[in-house]
């Protein structure tokens, strides 16, 4: 029952780092993608290092939320201390994405958040995709993976966030990170969010005296396609 | 008799679909083609939040002017009532596109018409792409999605345009919409739309002294190509 | 004999029109290829408003220098009298190439000349890549295409350019032309042209302070691969 | 012996050649790559000007270190100087990439290096990619390829830099190149370099106040996979 749960897991979580090459958003090994079976606590994330065109399912590593191997015989990612840090903050998120994708990462790089200038990105975060502050030298010398992930816990805490409809965002100097309640879901969420990084950007360039969009049609749009009153969609 | 115009018009709408997707325009669910077989009065929709990998002719929606579903066991796209009410205002329109395509999105967040720079622009629209003004809080509120109709129309009346001679425009913090004579026709004027997006935010850059082309170019190349003395083509 | 060089010339002609889709430099029909034979002064070129899909070699059409159809069943480009006027003009032109390509068209209409920066454009264009002034109003409403030819007559000439040294321009809000000594040559300079075009432009945005390179390495480039001492290639 | 290693190095030269044009860094004829076999002191180089479609293994030219040919009937890269210079120069390189990449070509261009903006930069060049100075007159008429090597092997001991550290560098007006221990890895850092360049220029645009990362963190993301004690991969 467990076995097959986690089979099937790792078959999802195969598929959503594949889709990350498909989706354009990582070259060589600059991703990956983990899920968490809640029940049993254990995690499912891409070796490290592996390239795309030789992995397989059976090459993902299954950890439990101490990140002590359970089954596989390659090194997990070496991001999966972050993996672990959010899953054991946020119990709402069932798989998370981390990326170094090409427009994303520059707002991440830039240290700023991306404001909402559109309907496209108000179907999507329910306001603006925020980035962490920098990590102090202390938090990057000892153990830095998990401190990149606390960071981002911080971050989405302060400023009072449910990280289900803020479903991404971008650390400081690295890049982003996304989330969801499937691994396709995660990952849709990253593809998402590098396209509206992509239009934020050029907004900003056409025109210097951009606002982010109000609160009524953020409200209309995120909410037209999220909570109870949704009716977008089957 | 009517039911094979309407088969067909089916088969259109859902290749109009796919041909979005073919030219780069949409990723996921991000745009919808619909058209108007005007004798009946009925409109051909695409189904709201249905993938394109899944799609197919029979899933397009039927519905009367007025909205009332008349086949198809799906739900029409959450943009119906806009594409209803452009209909009902221009009858020269028999196809409408919407996408949020990643250059004339930008213009529309920025919500700033797209000037014309140049002839590939004058080829097709014949003059600025305008931008809506912005909705109010209540158009937003009551009844979104037809005033986000009524505001191109509001637009296009104010400035006295044709909008067969201006086949596409921006919905301001939104995106752009593009009608034709047929679903082909108005997808190609949501390709070019993009096209021309991307190339005036280049000339832009290149040169911050650029003004619009002069009217007797514009004139010259909207007028080679549409009109009674049109020249261009077999 | 004259029927063969033709038939070849039109199986040339036609290839050189694909590889402008193949390329990335035309969508839909923004552009066309013709070429000479100098022998019998016949033209061949892209018929007007024939999408790719659907061409053939057989549809290319043969002209005259005087533009009197020879041979096909077509109208030929609209852009015809643009290329006539230039073969006419200088006769080590064997092909013309015309695009909206989407480096080189911004460039067009900003009405700025590409400055060389750097030894990629100076492999292939002895210096800057002009453009031309603007058309004046008499200009465009009498024999606008003719007289499109004959403003980069003028701009080469008052700049004593030779056309093989410099295989490709600029005409003000409008786009890029190019040419070369065999249809394959002038589409192979339309690509480089609008790379140029593109890295010319990323340039300027990385250094306001940027200046072209100095007229040493200019030499020492475009001389290494053309004129008498060359020495790249085989 | 020897020649079963050297037709080894060919055919890998060869592969390294070809994944140029499939990672979209070389169009055309305009990038080379080389590797040497250390033991012997042979160099194994692309053929000058020779199409990616008609090239096979076999047309790769081999030479000593004084560049005389030992096998081939081909006539070596024009570039083949700067490569020889810079094998006798560092003799922990094994293998040479030459492109005219389209982001990194730009930073070359504007004579300015490539700041060190985020963890995707410092997984792979340990700090700032420099680029040279400009070549004097002399040196650009007077065995300009030659200088060319000469110019990146100063500017790299006079900035006291280890070349497996920093696998690349632009030269000034002209494009980048960069090294590794096989042809795969030199080309791989061929990529990174053009993705590193894009996110670098864009993320300039984003924010005009942005500085390099602090040392810590460059030191945390390179020494993770490079060094002896890495732990990052398998």
């Amino acid at each position: 029952m467990l076995d097959k749960r986690i089979d099937l897991l790792k078959e999802e979580v195969f598929e959503a780092n594949m889709e990350l090459v498909k989706q354009g958003l990582v070259i060589y090994t600059w991703g990956n993608v983990s899920a968490i079976d809640r029940e049993s606590g254990l995690v499912v994330i891409k070796p490290s290092g592996v390239s795309y065109e030789e992995m397989s399912a059976g090459d993902m590593v299954v950890l439990d939320l101490d990140g002590n191997i359970v089954q596989g015989t390659k090194r997990p990612s070496s991001d999966t201390k972050t993996h672990l840090v959010l899953y054991k903050a946020f119990d709402t998120i069932q798989s998370v994405v981390h990326t170094h994708s090409e427009w994303a990462t520059c707002w991440a790089q830039a240290g700023t958040g991306i404001p909402c200038y559109g309907t496209t990105h108000a179907d999507y975060f329910y306001g603006q995709v925020i980035c962490t502050r920098e990590l102090t030298d202390i938090e990057i010398e000892q153990d830095y993976e998990y401190n990149t992930g606390l960071v981002m816990i911080e971050t989405l805490q302060q400023n009072n966030l449910n990280p289900l409809e803020l479903p991404g965002m971008l650390v400081s100097n690295h890049g982003p990170f996304s989330w969801g309640t499937t691994p396709k879901d995660a990952v849709h969420n990253a593809k998402v969010l590098d396209e509206v990084a992509k239009m934020a950007y050029r907004t900003e360039i056409i025109s210097n005296r951009i606002k982010p969009i109000k609160e009524t049609l953020l409200n209309k749009h995120y909410l037209r396609k999220h909570g109870k009153n949704a009716y977008y969609g089957q």
